[in-house]
C-alpha cells in the first residue's frame, strides 16, 4: 500500500507555550488545540508541544532545540510590557542577534495611544530581533514577529488567533492530513482493539487511534484513520468496518466524508 | 526580604501528556490544567509539560530527560487496550525493567467481565513494569502504576482525575505556593508595568505575573503574586497597590484573601 518513495513530504512544528500561569493552573490553555488545528489545514504536523516557564534559560534551551529538529516553531506568550514579558529577549539571544524598535511598531503605538508618553514599559512591545519581520496583530495591541522559522505570537487567545491567520501564508506546508471516523458504540476496546490492530498493521503509513468513550448515554470509541489521500481512507473506511463486524461488533456509524 | 537559607524547598514536577490525538487538534486537553492544580495543593511545583505523539522513541527519550530533571512525572494517554497505547511499554523500555501481568488487574478483570473472555488486547491492560505499584482507578478499566518517580495515569479526563486521588499521598511536597491576585480595571499593562516591576525586583523570591484582559465590558490587567509565605503575601499586596497609586492607577482590587 505504502512505498516510501509514494510518501507525500511530512512538514512538522512544533509549539512552545510560555507562562507560569499556564503550568501554575491559573490559566487553560486553549492555544494548543487552535494552533494544532490551524497547522493540519496548511499541511503540516504538530510534532511536539512544550510548555515552559518565564525563565530565560528555560526558555532559550528548550527554543534551541525544538527550532533544529523541527520545520517550524511556533511560541505563545511572554510579549507584553512587564518586566516577566521576556520571549523577545530570549528568541534574539537563542539566534544571536540584537533587539531592536521596529519603526513600524513605535509609529503604530504612537498613533493609537495619541497624546500619551511612550513610556520605557510601551517601548518593550516594540523590540523586535535584527532580522526579524512583523506577524500581524488585527485584534489589540503591538504584532508579533517571525525570525528564521520560529512564530512568536501573544499568548491571549483571541490576539493568538487573529496573529494565526498571518503565519499560515508563510508556511511551505506538506499534504493536508485528512481524518475519517469510525464511531462504535455498545463496544468496548477490548473488543475492538484485535480488529483495529489488523487493520492499523496492514496500512503502517496512516495513523489510526482509539479514543473512547463512556457516559451516561452509553459507552464506546471513536476510531480515527488519518492520511493524505482521500481514495485511500474511504477504502480502509471499509476495510476497517467489515473486520469490526467479522469480531462481531453491530452499532458501527463511519462518518460520511473526510475531515480536516 | 528572602534570604536563600529561609527559602522553603522547591518541590518540581513535570507533566508528560501522551497522544497523537492533542496533537493533531482533534481533541482539548483539559489534564494538564487539572494536574497543575492538583499538584499545588499539594506542594509540588509544575515545571515543565511536553505533549509527545504516540511514539515510542519521543516517549522514551522525553520521559528519561523529565525524570531526571524533576523531582516527580506524571503521565496521561496510552494505557489502554489498543495497539496504540505504548506507555507501559515506552516506561519499562526507559526503566529497563520487563513488564508482567499483574495478577490484582487480571483478578479485577475476570470478576468484572464475568463469563466475557480476557482477549489478548485485555490483558495488554494488566501489563505492569516489575517494581512498580498499582495507582487505583475508582472510574471505569484498570488501574494506572508508579515506578521510580514517575506516574502512569489514563488519558480520559474523568479517569485521570479519579486516579489522580491516589497519587497525592505518595508525593512528599514542599511548602504549598498561594497566591494573592490584584485586579486593575480600567488601566493597560503600559502603565502597571512600571510600579509591578519595582515591586517585583524588590521581592526576587516571589513570582508576580500580569495576565491582561480586555473585551466589551472593558480592559485591565491581573496582578497574580505567588509565594510561600502568606504573611509575605499580604504585605506585597499593600506594596503594590500603594506602588499602583502612586502610578495614577485609581480601580484597583486586591483580593480578600490568599488562594492556592
Amino acid at each position: 500500500m505504502s512505498a516510501a518513495a509514494a510518501a507525500p513530504t511530512r512538514v512538522t512544528a512544533a509549539v512552545m507555550i510560555i507562562g507560569d500561569e499556564i503550568l501554575s493552573g491559573r490559566t487553560q490553555d486553549t492555544n494548543l488545540n487552535a494552533i494544532a488545528k490551524y497547522l493540519g489545514v496548511h499541511g503540516v504536523d504538530l510534532a511536539e508541544a512544550r510548555v515552559v516557564p518565564d525563565d530565560k534559560d528555560e526558555i532559550i534551551t528548550a527554543l534551541n532545540h525544538l527550532r533544529a529538529k523541527y520545520d517550524y516553531v511556533l511560541t505563545t506568550g511572554g510579549i507584553g510590557p512587564t518586566h516577566d514579558d521576556i520571549t523577545a529577549d530570549c528568541v534574539a539571544e537563542a539566534f544571536g542577534v540584537a533587539l531592536y524598535e521596529h519603526p513600524e511598531i513605535i509609529a503604530m503605538m504612537t498613533a493609537r495611544w495619541n497624546g500619551v508618553e511612550l513610556n520605557a514599559a510601551r517601548r518593550r512591545m516594540a523590540r523586535v530581533p535584527e532580522g526579524g519581520a512583523l506577524i500581524r496583530n488585527p485584534i489589540s495591541g503591538p504584532p508579533g514577529f517571525c525570525i528564521g522559522n520560529v512564530f512568536v505570537m501573544a499568548g491571549v487567545p483571541q490576539v493568538m488567533r487573529g496573529m494565526l491567520e498571518d503565519v499560515g501564508w508563510r508556511l511551505n506546508g506538506g499534504a493536508v492530513v485528512i481524518s475519517r471516523n469510525v464511531r462504535v458504540e455498545g463496544s468496548g476496546e477490548g473488543v475492538i482493539a484485535e480488529p483495529l490492530e489488523r487493520v492499523a498493521k496492514a496500512h503502517p503509513d496512516l495513523s489510526l487511534g482509539s479514543y473512547p468513550f463512556f457516559g451516561p448515554e452509553g459507552y464506546g470509541s471513536n476510531l480515527v484513520i488519518r492520511g493524505r489521500d482521500a481514495g485511500e481512507l474511504a477504502a480502509v473506511v471499509d476495510e476497517l468496518v467489515a473486520a469490526l463486524r467479522g469480531a462481531g461488533i453491530e452499532k458501527i456509524m463511519p462518518d460520511a466524508a473526510a475531515a480536516n
